[in-house]
């Protein structure tokens, strides 16, 4: 073999190695010969290597069945870090993620939807400094951060190609963030780095195949095919908010006729109901239907209605394993879940329906930070 | 390394030759040595081996710069073959396609709707046993059989679950037919078999995202992925014939209401125009449309329009690099071609209409024979 490959090769077994031990810790160095076919030699030397590094420790003795005392490994959390961050039209989130996955911190501020983007430039900033200030993480530890936001990204170039919610246009988003902070910055559709959340904690996890929706101010999904974010040519796969459902329908802001958002998206819901009574927010809206207004529940009906027609159609593209519903229509209006689940019992085809698990998002408000977070240490951690 | 991991090695070595001879023939052993960083010796051994077992020969000298003969390699296409076989409704086709892609002979029978299993199975096994003889292709050069037919295909398991169009149900397909022929059979959905083709020798060529679009007696797609076919959880993964577009639509034979099948397909265009006139035949509805009819005009208009919001829809959820339209309403009625195109202008979303080739299957009616063939291959060639 030519060296390189057998540097190559020692990587790669490394990365296994800290890899079960994080999935399956407590484990004995033993288990992991056993799991990886490696010789236990090796596995003692990959385990010091790891463990002068910091990714491993040693946990308690236990007993086995022989009567011999076995240590097991797990790994430290604290070895190094992670920060996720949540743009949206008007709130920016923050937190601090470790190495297994757990948000050590968490803060989020308003962001006016009016605000330059170098405005809100500096409020990601400071409050990251305030946060990895309060918590005491050194800096050192941090490996990088990722940024979840609504719009179309080119996430290999880091620029946010446009973004109708945050009103940018061609931003160099991950260039301007690493110089204010002197971190390394991934960005992506604030979708993908959700549903990386999902495959790595939440209702998608071990899942090969699974679709994300989010039902909101926007209307998109982010697909998991083969154990990975599928983007298609141009990171615009899933953008089902431009699927058109009816073209004699309602006139889209994209230009077209019909468009799946301009039923279900929080600003139709508004201004449909504009249209009957003086209203201010979707929470009146809300509560109008709470109080049985007519106009409210004919309204959400409808919303109800062509959710279920989207995902029934998703089904029939994709055929995942599994589809999370989320977005914050679902989350404030836990109401509509009931109508959304009779309909599609109507809507969605046979053979699919048999195959397919269709759960609701648990991660609620933190799933964009975390999953950001997870995806710079997915793509940013490369171990020595 | 370990001995088996060694032969692993030359085999994927020996696959890798193979394969560069076939695609960039013809090459001499010094270029090939160059594109694979192999050593020469190396590559003199695995030519020499697949030399010996039929699959390489030497064509003419080329005088190389220097004044040296060079030995070109080519592959020789006869070494094996495979049979492709498409079932529809109402016609059964059979091609011999040897090593390199090529349809050596292909023949086909008409096959009565009403025919029972047996029946056809038997047509099958007489026309396959027919064109080998008529084309004296010794048996042992034939590695396999593939069978493209419209429905929903367990291809693991070799069992139409269901198909409409020839009224099987939970038929073991492949057992039946390899026990009638002696050959080993692989079936799958006829456009998953036609992607195939369209991938190795078609307008997907090269193409790591392509989506190809069926539009005739059936309405199907089906979806290449990073290189692979997209099959999801039950292989029905692009069934958009049941995406609903209209909830107070027609409805549809699966039980739904408004499924973009009931706008599009042959069996919708004959039974609105029968509604209009006495007919017995597409042909009649598209020579109406060219005698200037407006019935015709105004129902195939329509259909124009659907089929180009499927395309839309097909691109904002896969977001392919190529889609491919196909289909036997395509091909009878080239007319339709040019109100598609205008429509997709005005109903395709601009950031993926920038990226898409929207193309046409040139591969005709042998597309499902050939990529059924050719997915025999694939999947039943093993090198020694």
């Amino acid at each position: 073999m030519e060296k390189q490959d057998q540097l190559l090769m020692k990587k790669q077994n490394k990365n296994l190695v800290l890899e079960i031990i994080k999935q399956q810790s407590p484990i004995s160095r033993m288990e992991i010969a056993k799991v990886t076919g490696m010789s236990p030699t090796t596995i003692t030397r990959i385990v010091n290597e790891l463990h002068l590094q910091g990714f491993v420790r040693e946990t308690e003795l236990v007993t086995s069945g022989v009567g011999r005392k076995a240590v097991l490994l797990d790994v430290c959390g604290d070895v190094l870090y992670t920060i996720g961050v949540e743009l949206d039209k008007s709130i920016i989130k923050i937190g601090i993620v470790n190495y297994i996955g757990e948000i050590v911190s968490c803060k989020s501020i308003s962001r006016d939807p009016l605000e330059k983007y170098e405005e809100t430039l500096g409020k990601v900033t400071n409050l990251m400094k305030e946060l990895i200030g309060s918590h005491n993480v050194p800096n050192e530890k941090i490996i990088g951060v990722g940024v979840g936001l609504p719009g179309l990204i080119d996430y290999q170039r880091g620029i946010v190609t446009v973004s109708d919610q945050l009103k940018w246009k061609n931003v160099r988003l991950a260039a301007d963030l690493q110089e204010l902070t002197g971190f390394e910055v991934k960005i992506d559709n604030e979708l993908k780095m959700k549903i990386v959340a999902e495959n790595i904690s939440g209702k998608a996890r071990e899942s090969k195949n699974a679709v994300l929706v989010g039902i909101g101010s926007g209307i998109g999904s982010a697909i998991i095919l083969n154990g990975e974010i599928y983007r298609g040519e141009s990171n615009n796969a899933g953008e089902i908010g431009h699927t058109v459902l009816d073209p004699t329908g309602n006139v889209c802001n994209c230009g077209k006729i019909g468009c799946l958002a301009t039923y279900i998206s929080e600003g139709a819901i508004l201004s449909d109901s504009r249209k009957v009574k003086d209203i201010t927010s979707i929470e009146e809206v809300f509560n109008a239907y709470r109080s049985g207004e007519s106009w409210a529940i004919n309204i959400l009906e409808r919303t109800s209605t062509y959710i279920a027609l989207a995902i029934s159609n998703i089904l029939c593209l994709y055929n995942p394993e599994v589809i999370i519903i989320s977005g914050s229509t679902i989350q404030n209006f836990p109401e509509i879940k009931e109508a959304i689940e009779k309909k599609c019992d109507l809507y969605i085809w046979e053979p699919i329906k048999e195959k397919v698990k269709i759960v609701y998002s648990d991660l609620r408000e933190r799933g964009v930070v975390l999953g950001a977070a997870l995806q710079a240490q997915n793509t940013l951690l490369e171990l020595e």
